[in-house]
């Protein structure tokens, strides 16, 4: 039973996160998540605002020493613009609430939405929350579910291979090693450098254009055994949760498993993974089209996993709205300047993908202490290697 | 607080699910659902075993004189085969295990995975479970849904957008009693009779050539106001819970939401909505790219949904497989015999929205009866205009 | 992840569960079942009612063979006075709901606040599902959950220890055979012979006056290890959810672990036991006020529950009460005829409390199969030897 | 949907919760949730640590300028004794764990079953968990909704009934002035003065033997209507979800609603609540035996229920225990100093009585802003005089 809540407005003082139910005797550091959190801020074609934020992560429960406890994981990511917000965002009723209102709701956010839903006349109550700030929390959550996969030999590794029009080479080996080398020398998580070298000029044009730019990510799972994930009932099939991880990302607004959408033209015949064994490798297949979820279950292939990103709405140039108060036409305001985040996306991803599939190995062996749980997953492992 | 639970195996004696937290006084009867369950089992390009099952549900409990009670629904379709099947599957230790049993693994299915999960040597164990078949509850839960947001007047209307590699072309315009009428006439739940000659054609050649088609189908949902969902945390955005809800149908491999994958490569220009505003209509956008969400909101204009199918797994011309005891390389096994089901799952697709819709009109407006919903609804949509 | 929900009418067709998240491979028949079903049933005190019921359980899913599937199953226990209810209880439009209505709420059932809540008129639509009736569905899952506990070694016993102002004497010497031996011999599920004898008494009295005896039993967990729930977060502490589930149970009004409300009144160092160890045994304690939780967690001695009942409401002496619809005064009508039903509270106490020890083994050490957890609990058992 | 998880180490930075669900629009200051956490700290008979913590709240998020946002509420406690202990329990690797190590495991508190479970040598681990320290985050959540209850005229009341062997006279006339004014002027809670010197009297006693004090609360919720909770489904029932919030607080042994275990005493004909009603007043009940909770639905009467708290388990004249690592016998080691806690976890019963309250009302009424929920509420109300 893995749970976690995030909470925390962009400019109010902290963003923080209650992660409960990982093991105890995990190593976890700060650094650990903090090199997670500079990741999502990295990227080509990212505004100023990310250079304020270099985040850190503060334990401010749950770790001691290096290692987890068992009970809850608090972490806690301070905002280091508060000073500058802390009357305008005050708790108090003393707040300054007639400075830095917003009433031009921006076509693409939650913005018109959220603030009918609660009732809001003063947008900032909604943007504070909704915005993309919220998913540095769920960087760092996805961080220590990491750090336990690691633990279980799992590695959940993304890579940008679009950004508008310009589409990379991906290599689909299903190496591991391969693709991380070629991350670690890309700015914008993509293993193609071609491809790279054209999607800088993209976002370059965007940017002189007062435009933005979406794209699309793919995240791999190396090391999932089979097993994990159920067909027994609806809400318990792996691939319906990975898919509600992704699409809960902002501006996600696509999801594929394995060859997605292209599987629906293809022929039958040509789509479906055939299945060889071999002594001591146990089952596995000649190809990997279903991405590694069959049936709701992992079948011991790679886990490969697409989300699109839509351009970021915010605009330099901007957009036809109305005011939420006086119903006026006006052109939507504009809160940020990034060009690109699709590589921050890409991040994320991988940190809510890392918690689906931590979740998933938490149901398969229990445990209530790292070495309970990899003494339980060792053990189905080599039950995989004999069945 | 709506939830259900499935049951059953496909040869056993019935599938069976239970609903808890639908309101009282609801009109509910067995041909509305029956016909729901009838729109599952058609669509051309189906194998003979369709013709068997003719769904039929019956009530077990929470209905009594056509309207519901507000205590647990029970659901149970039998399976009019069962008189085949009650030696070999019967749940006493008298069962007769050594016939009809399966130790073949289908590529594409759970088979596999599902047999070492859980411990099978027979794979019947599995296939019974992971089929097709189970959607039967799920569309006829789905239409309990569907019954509730009749009342709110909310409709969810699908259709097949695309088999194999013939595409329909497709009405954007957001009217739904012109998208009810096309739909009426079509073999395919496609609104394009053209394209539906086309893919006619495929299905007749894939059967002859032994192969099989997928596709993509698109849901609508229409009468949606702003403000279901939240963007206040991961998993309360309706984004999110609507791909997982598609996702988890079997042979799903990819979701969209408006735009979809084709977001990314658009210029953030060309694909926000612009907000506009009219007395006593209130707020309302020029376009519908988000596919009515947005922030994991609904923002008010029409929800839509692509879901991508793979084509069905089972096979005439079968794929290598590997026996699961004796490890021997062989063809893999049939099970059935449909060459397309896509309009089968764009079926299911719209249960399973539907049934994600009507929890959050549910945690929007609570209440124990239907009248205690309906007046806090139309309550709700009383502000929306005033707003 | 175990959960269940149960539904079902008591003059309905049937009372339904459905169980999620049991292991596959587990032995379960219809007979293992049964036999709870019939203590259920059983007891000096009960009224005619209980003798047409004679429940039994028939699995519609998820067991074959006699072994359980590792899929959902479903428990169905047909009522077998349906014939003469089927017209009035039909789930159908042309229902005769013009018959047996009730519209006279007794005191101290769901009546009136359910028939509040959900908007009845007739009261039947309350009482149908808010009887005692459907215990027979928890005492059946409760059933499924004692079968894997017998597999590992945990045996939940239950004793009548008061009924009216009679109170048993209770062997606290923590030995289970001892108790089983005396517990077989029982009209009233009561180990102390003398006692049961005035309490039949009692009972015999309380018919004679037209009224009705409530009293308090006494569960006991046997071979329960350290370790099990959490003090980490309210929600996983063991001791909230044992009272939950006994107290959820119709007609409980009182919990207690160990010594319960009398320890309110001792001083402290009366209170606590103290801790020993002995090479091979590991730690044990000198006393078990405590029940065998302390901090939400098992101590490794046997588990101690109370749980107090309340007389039936339903009386052959009426109380006031007012029409539903007249809001005429009248004498609250009669539905059955039992004088007392301790000891079938007592065995549905058995049957949540086994449920809930039965989903903190799953949590403890997950598996998928019942060979995989018992492989887990062994090894977690091995720990506790040697810690 | 209300939902809370709570975090935090006792000798850790801080305590922090995020509650999920609260309504915007709600009033909320952290004066009002600190006067909570002061009651919480007070009660003659408290040792020195308490006056240490005077706990101060801060929100961290959802709440803006004394009002409720719809967002995630974090609530944050810091530790003022922090920096005497932040190098023993920094969450770095540095952390001096050396240092103030606890072997000696003691009776009455999950010290021993913790450490087990969760792999810790240093049982520090486990107490800095465990302790009641976690109910001040608790109370913190608990005062939020008791805000939101303020709103819709619902008041929940604790009182101190019993310490050790002297029990209080209790009014059980349901007047809330009364008792709220008797409270007002007591050190413990206590509304009968009389009984509170004798209870003053006991705690001196018991501190000078070195010995510790339980005793008894009681809490009740007025006005509260009638059709909270539910009869349809066991986990829905709010006796049973009371019981578990009350049972879960540390060191709570018993819970009773009503007349709880008096009840199993008494003939049937005494037992139950009669019915009857008034023009404009509507149904109402001539007693309260109930405690309000009929079938697991309030009935519109005064919620009534009763928690026995064990004496403190820690004692100035300690218990025989086992070291953790050494296995040697040993006397238990002394953490605090409290003689007698009751009329803190009347507090915290109050709080998390408050809040299972509070879900009830958000789950019968939705709506996510006050106004909304307060408009849904206000028309049940009014639907119930008419009923």
């Amino acid at each position: 039973m893995l749970r976690y809540l995030t909470a925390g407005e962009s400019h109010g003082p902290a963003l923080t996160a209650i992660i409960e139910g990982m093991p105890a005797g995990i190593t976890l550091t700060g650094d650990y998540v903090n090199k997670q959190l500079a990741r999502r801020q990295m990227g080509y074609g990212r505004g100023a605002r990310m250079r304020i934020e270099s985040d850190e992560v503060r334990f401010l429960s749950g770790v001691r020493g290096g290692l987890t406890l068992g009970s809850p994981i608090t972490l806690q990511i301070a905002n280091k613009d508060w000073e500058n917000w802390s009357q305008v965002m005050a708790p108090e009723s003393g707040a300054r609430l007639d400075e830095r209102v917003v009433t031009r709701p921006r076509p693409g956010h939650a913005d018109l939405a959220g603030a009918i839903k609660y009732g809001h006349r003063d947008i900032r109550n909604v943007l504070e929350r909704s915005s993309a700030r919220e998913t540095a929390a769920r960087v760092a959550v996805g961080s220590v579910a990491r750090r336990l996969l690691d633990e279980l030999g799992i590695k959940v590794i993304g890579q940008v291979v679009k950004i508008g029009s310009v589409e990379a080479e991906v290599d689909n080996s299903g190496c591991e090693e391969n693709l991380t080398d070629a991350l670690a020398a890309s700015q914008l998580l993509c293993s193609d450098p071609a491809a790279e070298r054209r999607m800088i000029v993209a976002i370059d044009q965007a940017r002189e254009a007062g435009d933005t730019l979406g794209g699309v990510f793919k995240i791999k799972v190396f090391g999932v055994p089979a097993g994990l994930g159920s067909y027994v009932q609806w809400d318990r099939r792996l691939d319906g949760r990975l898919a509600a991880a992704l699409m809960s990302i902002q501006a996600i607004k696509g999801v594929e498993i394995g060859l997605g959408f292209n599987a629906a033209g293809l022929a039958g015949s040509l789509v479906q993974d055939e299945i060889f064994y071999e002594q001591g490798r146990g089952f596995f297949r000649g190809s990997n089209h279903a991405g590694g979820l069959e049936g709701g279950v992992t079948n011991g292939e790679v886990i490969i996993l697409n989300a699109a990103m839509k351009p970021i709405p915010t605009l330099y140039r901007p957009l036809q709205s109305v005011d939420l108060v006086t119903k006026e036409p006006l052109s939507a305001s504009i809160e940020r300047s990034d060009v690109c985040a699709v590589p921050a996306a890409c991040v994320i991803g991988e940190a809510v993908v890392a918690w689906e599939i931590a979740r998933a190995c938490r149901e398969k062996c229990g445990g209530d202490t790292l070495a309970e749980l990899k003494d339980n997953w060792q053990k189905y492992l080599l039950y995989l290697r004999q069945v």
